[in-house]
């Protein structure tokens, strides 16, 4: 981790500048995968099974009740975890529901907006070294909320703890596929996998690159996908170790995670830094977090303002304010994916089980996106209902506008009703 | 209009599918455009609008006091018009925003969401025959409710209408710059223009492409477009006259507008057609409803819930139902931007003043995107914080789940924490 003591300004627009990726490289490797399996469907999966992971598939499709059985396999203390942690996030995606409200805007003219689930939805879980059974929570609890349908899991990982959460949160339909070829089969379906209208969840840059692509050809996705960070802002209320362990948390994950930490305070950098020398020694993914550090960043900043400030531009997925007055300091935070308040609020918590989601905006795009929620997996319909009096207050109106817009029919489509009354 | 009687599930399929373009060309066009703006700012600007234009510009800018002026000059029925509009949409739009809910998940443990205006949003309007300032109210009141700080607007059109609409809703800045150029400098910023977060707004193919080009690098768009359309379920208590103009509304938007009429009234088509061939010839753009009305079908079905199957695949960006009981069978809807109900309510209603906004999804992208709202405006921000009693409670849990994802240092976040109390 590089210190920086009061940057000038320029240095730290560099400072905060996140590595640009060349993605054409990836998607000329995945446009033949989506195409294949546009075409050829089941066989073209079977195809890339044996050839991408080795394995002979002839069913991907894993029967529900055959997963609850796997699932129930893990011990208890974490079906405990997994079942409080559901409970948790489900109490908080419920308030995200909204209920219809009738508006008159004029005598006669009302409006209201309904939200509809997405009908069906598809969720991808990697495998890898780290089996996502939390990512599952976070994805099929909101679209269950939302009242979607069909909620369609593929994941190349079979792992049981996967399987729990799946049958818990009510998936209806999973499949043992990965990879760009299983972002293709939800995006344009097969003979066994459906169609689905959205795709959620994290993936390697294959798949990132296939769900980017397949969004060009009409399926929606959760969102742009960038490495995974977290900034932390610290003054001398702060304590190093928690620091340290936060950083870390983010290390971890690979050796492109994002972590910046901003203080106000030499003291807490030094001594953070002292500790991550001693935290990293225990840690099972060492390596990963190692080779994250080396990209990694401390500023020394004059004061908590000028920290927000960089913070905002900077608008960071995970951001730990760990102040005096952390939450009057969060108010002026405008652009970030989620904030972690005061020393006992680490962003493990939130990763896990506080109950907010944890698909949140990555690589600056908390500047304009939200965090994954009840609202991506709904649409909302607006809905009016015009009576005979309510056109003849607002025909005129629209009569007015249509023309000066040179759109006559429109006006005609007013006409015609106000002269029938 | 082609009249297709009791068509069976395969042609149905047939009908509703939406003519597909190759955009590749047109990108191919646009990239370079994208590449010089990001490269050469204002000098490319300029150089794009003596090329495309024919127009010599120095001044992009148009002062809002200038802005004003000419906006005044629209004549007082069209003022009294937009300002009625603007009323009924703010009134729609204000109750949009979200009020914070702190939600306690456990003891200890509270989570909740703030909404926060995107900060820099650009709006689009395009040139051409029709002077869209109905557009500049459904995009800057949303725009103004949210919150956000900057609210471009770049236009090729000087019409006064739109700078009246632009100077009440509160646009901080106004460009007379318009085509994919436009796009692009909203997206990387020049030296007078800003960078922008996020861009909404219509146009023609290479701004479509543009916005869809600059989202792949950062910069957020509304949601993907193309051609406009209106379905109508239509039963024996529907109206021709009313019909006819409906769907010459829509057609007259160009002639790759998309109409479909389906209805269990064989009278109600055939004399929809009559009254379609009758007011044609009312239309200064009569010659682009013809051409649209060529790929326009008419469909005739055994019972509504039928109508109902095909408009949900369908997805239709505007629905008008004119059947008995309209808003019962509009419950059945579960894809469609915005659905108009009864004999007297048109779609110019919600096009241009009922309050709902018309910025919708189009292409059949209603199966899982929303029309624009206050939500398109805003990031919503999770927020938690959670106290020293609350990481007991909740802290076990964490480590238990991380651990069983093998991320322990997210487990050791905890853990420190915990230990120390």
């Amino acid at each position: 981790m590089k210190v920086y003591e009061f940057p000038e300004d320029k240095l730290i627009n560099e400072l905060i500048k996140r590595p640009v990726f060349d993605s054409q490289e990836i998607e000329d490797k995945v446009l033949p995968i989506l195409e294949k399996i546009k075409s050829h469907g089941d066989e073209a999966l079977r195809e890339f099974a044996l050839k991408f992971d080795n394995i002979l598939i002839n069913e991907f499709e894993i029967d529900l009740e055959e997963a609850k059985k796997i699932g129930n396999s893990i011990d208890d203390d974490l079906k405990n975890a997994i079942n409080q942690a559901y409970k948790n996030i489900q109490l908080f995606h419920s308030y995200q529901k909204q209920e219809i409200v009738k508006i008159e805007t004029m005598p006669g003219v009302q409006c209201w907006r309904k939200s509809v689930g997405i009908d069906k939805v598809g969720i991808y879980i990697p495998g890898g070294t780290a089996p996502l059974f939390s990512t599952v929570l976070m994805l099929g609890i909101p679209a269950k909320i939302a009242g979607c349908q069909e909620i369609v899991l593929c994941s190349p990982s079979n792992h049981p703890a996967i399987y729990y959460a799946a049958t818990l949160v009510g998936v209806t339909k999973i499949f043992r596929i990965g990879g760009a070829q299983a972002i293709a089969a939800m995006a344009f379906g097969t003979e066994t996998i459906p169609k689905v209208n959205k795709i959620f969840g994290p993936g390697n840059q294959y798949v990132t690159a296939a769900k980017q692509m397949v969004s060009k050809f009409g399926t929606a996705i959760d969102m742009p996908a960038g490495p995974s960070e977290v900034a932390i802002l610290a003054d001398d209320s702060a304590v190093p170790e928690f620091i340290a362990a936060d950083l870390l948390s983010q290390a971890e994950h690979g050796i492109d995670s994002q972590v910046i930490l901003i203080s106000t305070s030499k003291d807490i950098i030094s001594k953070t830094l002292l500790e991550i020398d001693i935290q990293i020694e225990k840690l099972p993914r060492k390596e990963l977090a190692l080779a994250a550090l080396q990209n990694s960043k401390a500023i020394l900043v004059d004061n908590i303002d000028l920290g927000v400030e960089i913070l905002n531009k900077y608008a960071a997925e995970h951001l730990i304010i760990s102040t005096i007055n952390a939450e009057e300091v969060s108010e002026k935070i405008i652009n970030a994916g989620s904030i972690f308040l005061g020393n006992y609020t680490p962003e493990s918590a939130g990763d896990y089980a506080s109950g907010t989601n944890h698909t949140l905006p990555t690589n600056g795009f908390a500047t304009a996106y939200s965090g994954v929620s009840v609202d991506s997996f709904v649409k909302k319909i607006t809905i009016q209902k015009i009576s005979e009096k309510g056109i003849q207050n607002l025909g005129p109106i629209v009569e007015i506008m249509a023309h000066a817009e040179s759109l006559d029919a429109h006006k005609m489509a007013i006409t015609y009703r106000l002269k029938s009354l």
